[in-house]
């Protein structure tokens, strides 16, 4: 019996998790940590698994995929009902599905979807791990006109979070970004190719500072052109945002 | 300045809190003694809270009543503020209002509104916390046709969860027992001036007994007739229960 190699869609509650990897080297409390671990127990062997990226600390996914090899020869089904118990109940395995051997759950996704969500005043205690409370009145109008500005292939450069010179290529190609309000839930729907780090939690944190009147669209296209982080681009809080779906 | 009587609604994610009255003797972890230990700061004296009636450990809260008496010059909204601020974030104030001396949470409620929610299937990570998860097809008509023989003035005897003699009175008027499903989410709402000591779990474990085949919908009549709690008569877990609305 050969190694076949498993498509993984996974959902997860993020609060009080290190996120998708966390930086211990074993017991950590990162998801793929704890999938590591039920596999290993599965497996009797220490198995990889590959995820899509990575999710930061109290960052939620609905549809996080990853991947791994391993030989089983009992199916699919029985293979997700042996990774989905005795895992934290913080974790759920949606689906396994044996795929071809070039599959890559990082390297061969073709899309990814982010949701964000904001409620507008204080949240009550059922929701506050799952959105950003923003109490200032924001301008909706002025948001969605920021959106337009931000949609379609740029350099986003200004939108990552990370220190210093950034060296990797910064241009992605944003395909959808709305918005949608129900009563005093906002959702921030976010879409690409890819993302770079903290993109997403950065566009949430502009588009608000456009809503409070702090910045203008104007700012938000300076932001593009010149690639320079302002004080005012701030990375909107992790228990907002949750990774909604990768696509192949 | 004369003491005054407070009236407060609030709101409480029941995971991991011990009820709303815990039985230690000071220091318990009982949203009862959260709210009364942050009262204790403000006012520097003990202050003794009365709630609409006790909620079960893991039972949830959208709209919990209780009231208290103390002497306060500042207004409600200020007190709103001094009390939900440093109380866990798994309880909200949701609002405080002043209210004649001869209000009070429990004697004075009229009806009480609660919802019991379940998942058809295993619910999501961001659920599970919040429903009963049933994994057997449900017959929502059986429910239903047993819904309309629940609803109405009844001895609710069999679906009290006291162990023994019974001595109350256990006659009650259930005014509402409806169910709406949306997708795989059913949602039981049921409304009566007062419930039995576990009666709502009691109802949704008796709906999902007949929804199952287990239990007849002439076995329901036979419980309200016979006032004996049989084995088919399960509790359903705590998680799924919601006390949404108290009326005055």
């Amino acid at each position: 019996m050969s190694a076949q190699r498993w498509k993984c869609v996974c959902a997860y509650d993020g609060t009080g998790l290190d996120g998708w990897q966390s930086q211990a080297r074993g017991g950590g409390t990162g998801v793929q940590d704890l999938i590591e671990a039920r596999l290993a127990e599965i497996f009797k062997t220490p198995i990889r698994i590959h995820g899509s990226g990575r999710t930061d600390a109290g960052v939620h996914a609905r549809g996080q995929v990853f991947h791994f090899d391993a030989a089983w020869d009992h199916g699919a089904a029985k293979l997700l009902a042996a990774l989905g118990s005795r895992l934290p109940p913080a974790i759920q395995i949606k689906s396994v599905r044996a795929v071809p051997a070039d599959f890559h759950a990082r390297f061969g996704a073709k899309g990814k979807r982010y949701d964000y969500y904001i409620f507008l005043g204080e949240a009550d205690p059922f929701d506050r791990a799952y959105c950003w409370s923003v109490y200032r009145p924001l301008d909706f109008d002025a948001m969605r006109a920021a959106a337009a500005v931000l949609v379609g292939k740029h350099d986003f450069r200004a939108f990552t979070a990370i220190n210093g010179k950034v060296r990797e290529d910064t241009v992605r190609e944003l395909r959808k970004l709305t918005m949608v309000r129900r009563g005093r839930r906002v959702q921030i729907t976010a879409e690409a190719g890819g993302f770079l780090y903290k993109m997403v939690r950065s566009l949430a944190g502009v588009l608000v500072a456009v809503g409070e009147g702090r910045m203008s669209v104007d700012d938000v296209r300076r932001l593009l052109q010149t690639g320079v982080r302002t004080v005012e681009v701030q990375t909107a809080p992790p228990q907002g945002l949750f990774l909604t779906r990768v696509s192949y």
